[in-house]
């Protein structure tokens, strides 16, 4: 008897199907990556690097190199000047300060804060009498303030309250945070109650607005979060002030009330934003009108428009959606800033409805759409990352619109925050980076050790300390969607763990100690793209663990003769000295073998082809 | 987008096809067991078990219980009495006598070979002055001797070749080696030339005379193996002298001569000893005439025949063979003897293959159908190997039939011979066993010290240490089919490994200690049947490394409920106090919890129902 193929049953991404809306919100806490101190052999130096070298380079970017500082130094009167750049330069100004304030939370450094404040001084000097902050108008049409949905004015109001809020929890120093409340009391001011309406044509402003209300307790700014939300699709867009001919509303996601939205359209990040924002005040409100819509979004984005790599955004056109299955390798556009949206939005999922399966597309866009974003030197950065290179897709530098340097930035310092969430009675375990944290559960505080080799093995041992033993609370441990089998033992016996939404749940008494060893098998996957993807019609995609794995021709000499088959066998090796240490595959088929470097790590070496979904020969 | 779910792809089963057959003849040499000393936790308590519980249980029966020596000690003159039992009983005492040489050479004791001595001389004592031996005949109707294919005299002979070849390996002894020789030469006087034609029905003394050849040096032995193959198939069977009106000639695969077989008929054990005789003898030989019916055979056996388990035989009627894909669950016969015969005859194709498809196959089989013939006690074994039990089906201390305990008694000691190969330039490693081995290749003899954990962990680390330093020479590790992905390092760097007919060749200078670290990845596989197995559609199998999974009542109170799904998760735990200690696979479904078992150590506890193919829902 031939068994043909052992068919792999997947936990994984076959479970990704929609479970209906919920009632209650479940509101797990996030756990603040400012409590995880990460130590392990993959993401350490990565935040080592960002912060001597990216925050560095973008700093340095706004700083000496684009006049995004300048222009608020001109705006305040501090030097001599007129506006350079783009209308939504500010942003990236404040991004950089984000991440620069993560970074610091992570490791103080005197000199990076005395730039920080130094640039801050010129930001507060940029602020009108009526708290209006936009470099772009204050020195150019100011009259013209407030009319064009599309000029990013709230989209950098939002970036600024989220740059203001990390400086203030990094250092205590409120002078950001006082400059951000009062553009933000301005715009509700302006816009907030009665009948003066504005559609924001760049969400952003939403998910700020509840982070403000958070740091604030000011109820007033999640009740303008809420109103801002509401005020979508309502044919209240300003968005014929310009002339954007190949706009329309399905853009600025303003075509229909956001509760009512079926499928995601337009520019993908501004959609990741929204849906972003829309959790944030679900969860903050305890509201749960929007959650069959984003429901609804979920299924479409994840089970219909996402790539392998976690990325979304398929067409350059409108930086954003076309049709369902309609996923090009090439022409992917996948901006990098939009699989950070994906991490963002699927962690407030993840929060209130307590399913492992938001969590498993944080970890995919994060370790590859969104990992692809940056160099491994840290200093170049992608704002397009295709599945597909002929060769001559390279990171750089810098862009004239620098959205996607400024987000990696403030991005790759904030990923401790990702590993885990708390409730009332359990740890949830999200993620796995070898790290020492300390979590509130119950009445106390638990001490968490993790040590993992993970992306590259999945064997993870967390030891378990309680501020005092014998209390019973739960630790849930993902299972991730790219698992389909482990081992889970306590203190080296075996557990029985209950899988609960994608979690395994250990409920047990904790005592000082206690170790908890969950092993996942992490084999080399072989993918298939569903069979309405036509690009990928004949093809594979290679995965192992998290991580999805791409062929390079400065590997490959006959790039374009790769072809995977049944009887192609995979191996691993872990290659110290290549790109910063990776787990590559070599794919042996007959005589041709075939060498796989994590897409996060390609075009870092020699420029060439590159290739994530491979002929495949039945 | 939905990945639908990551398919599998399998250098595994899906490679088990057919490349044709080769002119030259390759023969490796198998690497006996006596050179291989086992020291693992997996086989090292089964060969404690098999010299302290499972020989003596065999010996007993023979000496005490059933009669077996009696008849010996009868015909010899040395006791009075009368045949009591079968016409084949003889065979079951030289086989317990083989398996208790076996054990002499792993664990040399006194007292065994004392008995066995005094068995060997009641053996001698019944040999007839012309050299004929068989105590049914000779204490029954003596002048009906050799006139009935089908009454097992060639069949007893052949293991009483075995049996002497055992002991006089083991303690240098030849007093039944020349009892055996003196048989020998009585047949090959009656039937090894001239017009006197004989077929044996029930074959196993074609690869015994090959044996004897390769011991002797007698090249008639291996004439007469030759002349007695190519008897078959020529309507020389004296078939018809029993009123065996329901046999055939495809029964004895006596249809067609065996060059020209194209498929496998009949009785399945007989079918493994001569396909394993014509091996045999085409080694011995160097004649390659049978070698594409060789070919012919294993691709109808192993492609349309073979359980999941390695047992083949899917009718208890004959014994044997139906039609391809026939394979039922509940009736499926799979005798414990027709596994143990599928490793014998795929190590020999292994031999002169160098193919690691045929290990692969000796790997099932070990691991499933044969071990399952014993159980974990060491003293009860089953004849027949189900892959569903209504929870009536139980070993037995003995049978009438004992073929398949005494079968047991032999190949367990012996599995140690399967472990390696050698050939002129490289040593082959063909099984996972912790053991300490000392191989001759090139001009030196090279000592391997193997750590494994295996079958319950993939990782495996082998110690080589040359005699002399600095001499080339390959290591051949088998890629087995079920591993889809593995790492390999060779002192801890990795190293690229061509992958030569399902072998990883290291091949390279070698010094004292070098460390070979090959870790194959070992996930929990979910095992779909071909289409055509009608007994399997809407079901799967739980496979995990070599090891097949089951089912069973004791463990599953709602057993006759169990179904696996696309979403099932699967956590694995070994338990040390469990079933001599075993890795259990929890599979997970909602709120369903399903526990299995490896498929050797059923029916050892509760009696209850057993499945291997179970319901599966897409």
């Amino acid at each position: 008897m031939k068994f043909a193929k052992l068919t792999l049953i997947v936990a994984a991404l076959a479970a990704l199907t929609s479970c209906g809306s919920k009632e209650t919100l479940e509101q797990n806490q996030p756990v603040a990556f400012s409590q995880v101190k990460i130590t392990d052999n993959f993401w350490q130096p990565r935040l080592k690097t960002h912060a001597e070298v990216t925050l560095q380079a973008c700093l340095n970017q706004c700083e000496f190199e684009t006049g995004r500082v300048d222009n608020f130094a001109v705006a305040a009167g501090m030097q001599e000047g007129s506006f350079r750049g783009v209308f939504y330069d500010d942003s990236d100004l404040y991004k950089a300060l984000e991440g620069a304030s993560y970074s610091l939370m992570n490791n103080p450094k005197a000199e990076v804060e005395a730039r920080v404040d130094s640039i801050i001084e010129k930001i507060a000097g940029a602020q009108q009498e009526d708290g209006y902050l936009n470099t772009f108008y204050t020195l150019g049409e100011y009259d013209k303030r407030w009319t064009d949905m599309n000029m990013h004015e709230m989209y950098c109001g939002g970036h600024l309250i989220e740059a203001a809020i990390a400086y203030y929890n990094a250092t205590g120093k409120d002078k950001l945070l006082n400059v951000a409340r009062k553009f933000a009391d301005h715009m509700y001011d302006m816009w907030g109650t009665g009948d003066n309406h504005w559609v924001p044509g760049h969400e952003e402003i939403e998910l700020a607005l509840v982070k403000l209300y958070r740091i604030t307790g000011e109820k007033k700014y999640l009740n303008f979060a809420h109103r801002l939300l509401e005020e979508r699709g309502q044919g209240r867009g300003t968005w014929d002030a310009w002339n954007h001919s190949v706009l329309n509303r399905d853009y600025y996601q303003d075509n229909v009330p956001v509760k009512d939205l079926e499928s995601i359209h337009g520019h993908s990040v501004r959609a990741m934003y929204l849906f972003t924002g829309m959790a944030d005040y679900s969860s903050a409100a305890n509201d749960t009108t929007y959650l069959a819509a984003l429901d609804r979004l979920w299924d479409d984005v994840v089970l219909t428009r996402m790539y392998i790599t976690g990325g979304i955004g398929s067409s350059a056109s409108n930086e954003g959606f076309t049709e369902p299955y309609d996923l090009p390798n090439e022409s992917a556009y996948c901006e990098t800033c939009a699989s950070v949206g994906m991490v963002m939005w699927n962690q407030r999922m993840n929060m209130f409805k307590g399913d492992a399966r938001y969590a498993d597309v944080v970890e995919r866009s994060m370790y590859n759409g969104a990992l692809a974003g940056v160099s491994i030197s840290g200093d170049r950065f992608f704002y397009v990352n295709p599945l597909y290179s002929a060769g001559k897709h390279h990171r750089r530098a810098w862009y004239g619109t620098a959205c996607c340097p400024s987000q990696i930035s403030r991005f790759l310092p904030s990923i401790g925050g990702y590993v885990y969430a708390q409730s009332e009675n359990a740890i949830w375990v999200n993620l796995f980076v070898g790290s020492q944290s300390e979590i509130e559960v119950g009445k106390q505080t638990v001490a968490l050790d993790m040590q993992t080799n993970y992306p590259w093995e999945g064997a993870t041992l967390l030891t378990v300390t309680p501020e005092k033993d014998g209390e019973q609370f739960a630790i849930r441990f993902r299972l991730p969607e790219w698992c389909r089998s482990y081992t889970l033992t306590v203190n080296g016996e075996a557990y029985e763990a209950a899988n609960d939404r994608g979690y395994l749940v250990v409920d047990r008494v904790w005592n000082a100690g206690d170790k908890v060893a969950y092993n996942m098998d992490m084999p080399v996957e072989v993918v298939k793209a569903d069979d309405r993807v036509k690009a990928n019609v004949g093809r594979r995609a290679i995965q192992r663990g998290p991580l999805v794995y791409c062929i390079e021709e400065v590997d490959n000499k006959k790039f374009d003769k790769v072809e995977l088959t049944p009887e192609t066998v995979y191996s691993t090796q872990f290659e110290a000295d290549l790109l910063g240490g990776v787990q590559t595959i070599t794919a042996q088929n007959g005589k041709q073998t075939i060498k796989f470097i994590p897409y996060y790590a390609w075009d870092n070496r020699e420029a060439g082809k590159m290739e994530v979904w491979v002929k495949y020969n039945e």
